[in-house]
């Protein structure tokens, strides 16, 4: 383990509130505040990070990982 | 433009905040509830979906891309 | 699931050829104009899209992830 | 420089169409069959692999940064 | 399979140490020069590119996927 | 800044041998043990990190993100 300080944006602390263990690759989802992150790590690293439902954890994110859509409104004569 | 349905996982809903433009990439802060997700993507991809301060966006993350880590409490006799 | 407009670069439109599905991630073909793009996403995913053989989907990928080789020629006096 | 051998799914073979140069990052438009693909990669690289207009060049995509997003058909009372 | 050249930055030239094979997904690791490199590519293409313990292999990683952390040395009063 | 604790693959401890500053993204050398890592972050990761030539940093990677090439020997008739 290594001990860092990391930027402050795009990160998001939350606790683990499911784990999916895969052979190889393992799925967590984090509930940070009004939002759920996925996130899919290797099952080993979820053993060695002794990762558990309830874990407090930080959710990482590089900006350009980030993908920017548009949303689409309904216009008129469309179902809304 | 193409209109997609994607996965309700890893979206936050926001506004454009600020846009630092450069030459090829331009970095976008998107406010979402609580927390400031920050994407660099293509300035040419800026233009195309007109993003502007105060636009409504998506901001997309693939669960791949999410890095866990364990935030590190002080221990006794540390400095908190 | 969220309805949105993304940038008309990096998009391929095809149609699903064959799904390998594992415990947590699953590996989708999509068959596009000439080309076979692969893509790895959670089988949660899968099922939330209802994909299947035969789906009509659209494979997105940032340009920040496209890696650039050049092609290496074989020269005289070597095999071709 | 390092001649290898790399996989053949999530390559496309193209022509360079347009160099995009920034002082850190370049963008970069392959024409391949029928699509256009744009990679973002640093101006040391370009320089470095010799990218000009017109080369001949690969672009190569990981598995795992396709994302997969289904097409919206307009139903009956949207406009099309 | 395609010949490639690819840049010079960010390879690891190194020997397969173990593969943990998966249904979908594979993790390989990868000793280089006094660090090992951790992969996880689909099982198909560990397949198609023959890749067994002991391989010679290059660990190829894109500029824009590496984070940079500081490190945080203890300071005075805290357990080194 | 959070202090974190991250997983023990994939990470290079270096310090930082020339930082290429653009007006968005900038490029960070790392001389690690017998490597160089590059990276290319937001150059606000830069000035809020203090990073500057010298620095010590870590370089992590996601495991998804390496790709792995096999090297291609000379064969008898190739000039080597």
């Amino acid at each position: 383990m290594a001990i860092v300080s990391v930027n402050a944006r795009n990160q998001f602390k939350g606790r683990i509130r499911e784990i999916v263990e895969g052979p190889v690759i393992s799925e967590i989802d984090v509930q940070a505040d009004g939002v759920i992150i996925t996130a899919t790590i290797t099952t080993r690293s979820v053993k060695q990070l002794k990762l558990a439902v309830g874990s407090e954890v930080l959710a990482l994110i590089k900006s350009s990982d980030v993908m920017i859509a548009t949303l689409r409104h309904p216009t008129a004569g469309e179902p809304s």
